[in-house]
C-alpha cells in the first residue's frame, strides 16, 4: 500500500517553518505499514494544489493533505479536493454548530469567514478538531483515499491518533514496517561503519543503516512483514549490533543522551554540578529539559569571565595566567570548583575556544577541555572538535555528558 | 521563470533529517527573482526519481535535485538523471582525477565505489565539490535546466553560492523577488495583526503576511519587480509597519533577538549576569550564541536547587521559605545577587514552573518571574506562558532579554 503526502504552503516552500509534520506523519505511516514514497510540497495556489493532488491520487492509495484548512482566502485545500476529485463541497450544519461552539466558548462571536470551515467535498467523513476550528476529513473515492489535516502539529497530532492511525491500521492489518534506532556516542561514523561493515544491508529485509549525526552516529534497523515476525527480525540484528559496539551505544529511538544520563543519576542517588565557559549554559539547558532533572541536578556556574573562573569556582589566578584560561588545569579546577561550591556528587568543567575567532596554532578553534571531578579522582578529556561556534559547543555537551555516562557504567549502584 | 526541488532521500521522508537545503535553496531561488512552486521529496529508488524528475521537467523550467550523488548503491540521482534526459553517462577522466587527489590529500586510498562520482550525463558542466567528493552538475536540454547538487549543507553551500546563484542571476536578470521579515517580541500574534490589518495584503504586491513563531510574530514583506524598485516598495511598506509597532519590533531578517541585545550593551558598555531556575541555563546558552559576547557577557549562575540560590546568590532563607522559589521576591533577590556576585552592570533572575508537574492552583505551570536589576532599580515582571516545558523556557528566555532590550532602550548611549 502507497501513501503521498501533499504539504500546502508558501511558508514550507520558503523554509520559514519547518515541517515537522510530514516527518511525524511518515513514522506513522511506517507504523501502520504504509510505504511513504513520496512527498509534495505546494505553494497556495489553487492551480498548483490541484494539479499536486491529482498527480499524488494517480500514483498511491493514500493521498494525505496538511494545511489549508484555514478560514481565510489563502486556505484552498478544501476547494483543491474538490475540484480535483469532481465532488462538490456541502455545507454541514453540524460542523457550522461545532465551530460556533468553539467561538462561544472562548466568549467571542464566530468571524463569518469561519463559516467557510463547515463546507466539505460530497461524501467525506468529517474529523473533529478539539483544538482549533478547522475540522479535517477523509474523503474515500474509486479505492483511494484522500485524508485531509490542518497543518497546526498540536490540532493535526490528536486527529491522527485518534482517528487516522486506527483508520490506516484498519486499512493494513497485514504487514507492518517496524524501525529501531540505536544511537551511538563517542565514535565517529567511519569507525561504526568499519566496526559493523558486515552487518550493513541498506537495502535488506531486515535493513541496517547508519545516519550520522552531530557527535551520534544513529544505526537505525528496519523490517518489514507480519507483526509476529518484525520484532523478532529487528532483535536479532540489534542484538548482532551491540555485540561489536557495546557501551558506545546509549540508547535506542526517542532517547536523548541527558535523559540516560539523567536516569543513571537518579538511578544511583548521585547529584551533578556544572561549571561551563564556551558551552555558556547549554549543558545545564540539556539537562533540565528532562522534566524531574531537578532530582540529581543541582545547579551550576557559567562562568564565561576569567574573574567568575577565580572568584567563584575558585580557580587558581596564577595558573590562569600561565596555563590560559583554555587548558587542562583550569578545566580540572572548575570541575573540581564547582563540585565544592554546589555539594554535588560529580562536578563537570568545560572550558574552550568555540571560535570563530580567539583560535591560535597552538590551541586552535575546536579546542575544549573537559573534565569530570568525582569523589575519587577527576578526569580530564583533551578534544579538537571540528564544525563551527555552535557543532562546537554541541560537541562539547555531548562528550561531557558521555564522561558522566560513562563513569557511571563503571560504578553501578551499589 | 518557475522551479521546483526535487529531494532525494528516504531518510528525508521518514523525518530523520530535516531538510534545511530546500528552505535555503527556496530562499535562494526567490532572491534570483525565480517562482519556487513544488517541491516533491522522493525515496532512494531509481523508479520514482525518474517519474519524479519527468514531472517535474514537464512542469518547470529550472529543476534543483538535492542528494543521490553519492559512492554507495543507494545514489542513484545520476542514473535517474541520465534516464529521465536520455543523455548517458559519460566517465570524465578530469573528475576522477579530482577525486583521487581529494584522497589523497588525506592520506587515504580512493575505494573503488568513488570511481562512480566520476561519470556524469553527456553535455553536463561540473560543480566543483570543495569539501566532498560528489561532483554538482548543471544540464541543460531543450530550454530546461536541471541542476544536481550533493545532500550535505557544508557541500551544498559554497556550490550554490560559486556557481549556481549567479548561474541563475544570469538566467533571469530582469525581475527579481525581496524579502524582508520585521520581528515583533512582546506583543501575540492578534495585538500585531490588529495593529497592522489595513496593511495587510497577503497576496498583493508588495505583499505583507504575518507568521506566529513562540513568543516572536514575524512580519514578513515581499514585493516582486524590477531590481531599481523593489527594494522602495519593500521600504515604503516597512516605514508604514514601523510607525505603528516602534520599539515593539526588534530587528530584521537573520536579526536573533540575543545578538540585537548584545549589540545594544556593547555599544553602551555595559555588562550582563543572568541567574537562571527553571530555564536551567538556556538564556546563558543563547546569549553566548553571538561570537564575541565575552565583551558583554560576564556569566551567571544555574540556581536550580534552593541552596544555590540562598547559598550562591544570597537569597533570604526566609524569603524562600515564605514566598516559596517561585515567586517575585526570589526573582528580584536572584538578579540582585548575581548582578553583585559577578560585578555586572545588569543582572537578570528567572524562576518559574515550566513543569509538566509541579503547578497548582495558585501557582500555575507556566508561572514566571522575570527580575532585571540594574544599578537604579530592580524591575520584576509575571508571567503565564502557554506551552509545554520547552515553550515556557524558550518564552522565558525570550521575555527576559526582551526586558534587557526595552530597559536599554530606555537608557541610550551617553
Amino acid at each position: 500500500m502507497r501513501a503521498e503526502i501533499v504539504s500546502v504552503g508558501s511558508e514550507l516552500l520558503w523554509g520559514k517553518t519547518i515541517d515537522t509534520n510530514s516527518s511525524y506523519l511518515g513514522r506513522i505511516l511506517q507504523e501502520c505499514g504504509i510505504e511513504l514514497l513520496r512527498k509534495s510540497t505546494v505553494a497556495d495556489r489553487l492551480e498548483e494544489i490541484v494539479q499536486a493532488l491529482r498527480e499524488s491520487v494517480s500514483r498511491a492509495d493514500i493521498v494525505i493533505t496538511v494545511g489549508g484548512l484555514g478560514p481565510t482566502s489563502d486556505d484552498l485545500t478544501r476547494e483543491a479536493i474538490s475540484s480535483a476529485t469532481g465532488n462538490p463541497l456541502i455545507f454541514k450544519e453540524e460542523l457550522a454548530e461545532r465551530i460556533r461552539e468553539h467561538f462561544r466558548k472562548r466568549g467571542v462571536e464566530m468571524p463569518e469567514v469561519n463559516l467557510k470551515q463547515a463546507y466539505l467535498p460530497e461524501g467525506a467523513l468529517a474529523i473533529d478538531n478539539r483544538v482549533g476550528t478547522a475540522p479535517g476529513f477523509i474523503l474515500e473515492k474509486e479505492s483511494k483515499c484522500i485524508i485531509a489535516l490542518p497543518g497546526p502539529p498540536s490540532e493535526l497530532i490528536p486527529m491522527v491518533e485518534e482517528v487516522v492511525k486506527p483508520y490506516l491500521e484498519e486499512k493494513n492489518p497485514e504487514e507492518v514496517i517496524i524501525q529501531r534506532t540505536l544511537k551511538v556516542v563517542g565514535k565517529g561514523e567511519s569507525w561504526v561503519e568499519e566496526a559493523i561493515q558486515d552487518l550493513m544491508a541498506p537495502q535488506g529485509n531486515p535493513s541496517l543503516a547508519p545516519f550520522a549525526k552531530p557527535a551520534e552516529v544513529h544505526l537505525v534497523i528496519t523490517a518489514r512483514g507480519k507483526k509476529e515476525i518484525v520484532k523478532k527480525m529487528i532483535e536479532e540484528v540489534e542484538t548482532k549490533v551491540r555485540e561489536r559496539l557495546g557501551e558506545d551505544i546509549f540508547g535506542v529511538d526517542e532517547e536523548e543522551l541527558e535523559g540516560v544520563v539523567g536516569e543513571m543519576l537518579r538511578d544511583r542517588g548521585l547529584t551533578l554540578a556544572v561549571a561551563e565557559s564556551c558551552t555558556g549554559g547549554l549543558l545545564g539547558y540539556r539537562i533540565t529539559k528532562i522534566p524531574g532533572s531537578s532530582d540529581y541536578f543541582l545547579g551550576g556556574v557559567i562562568s564565561y569571565a576569567n574573574e567568575v573562573k577565580r572568584d567563584i569556582l575558585g580557580v587558581n589566578g596564577e595558573d590562569l595566567r600561565r596555563y590560559g584560561a583554555v587548558s587542562e588545569e583550569v578545566a580540572r579546577q572548575m570541575a573540581e570548583g564547582v563540585r565544592k561550591l554546589i555539594r554535588a556528587d560529580l562536578g563537570v568543567g568545560i572550558t574552550g575556544i568555540a571560535g570563530p575567532t580567539g583560535g591560535t596554532s597552538e590551541k586552535p578553534v575546536g579546542l575544549v577541555y573537559i573534565a569530570l571531578a568525582t569523589p575519587e579522582e577527576t578526569i580530564c578529556q583533551r578534544n579538537v572538535f571540528p564544525g563551527d561556534r555552535e557543532i562546537v559547543r554541541w560537541r562539547s555537551s555531548q562528550t561531557a555528558l558521555d564522561m558522566v555516562r560513562r563513569w557511571l557504567i563503571k560504578h553501578p549502584k551499589e
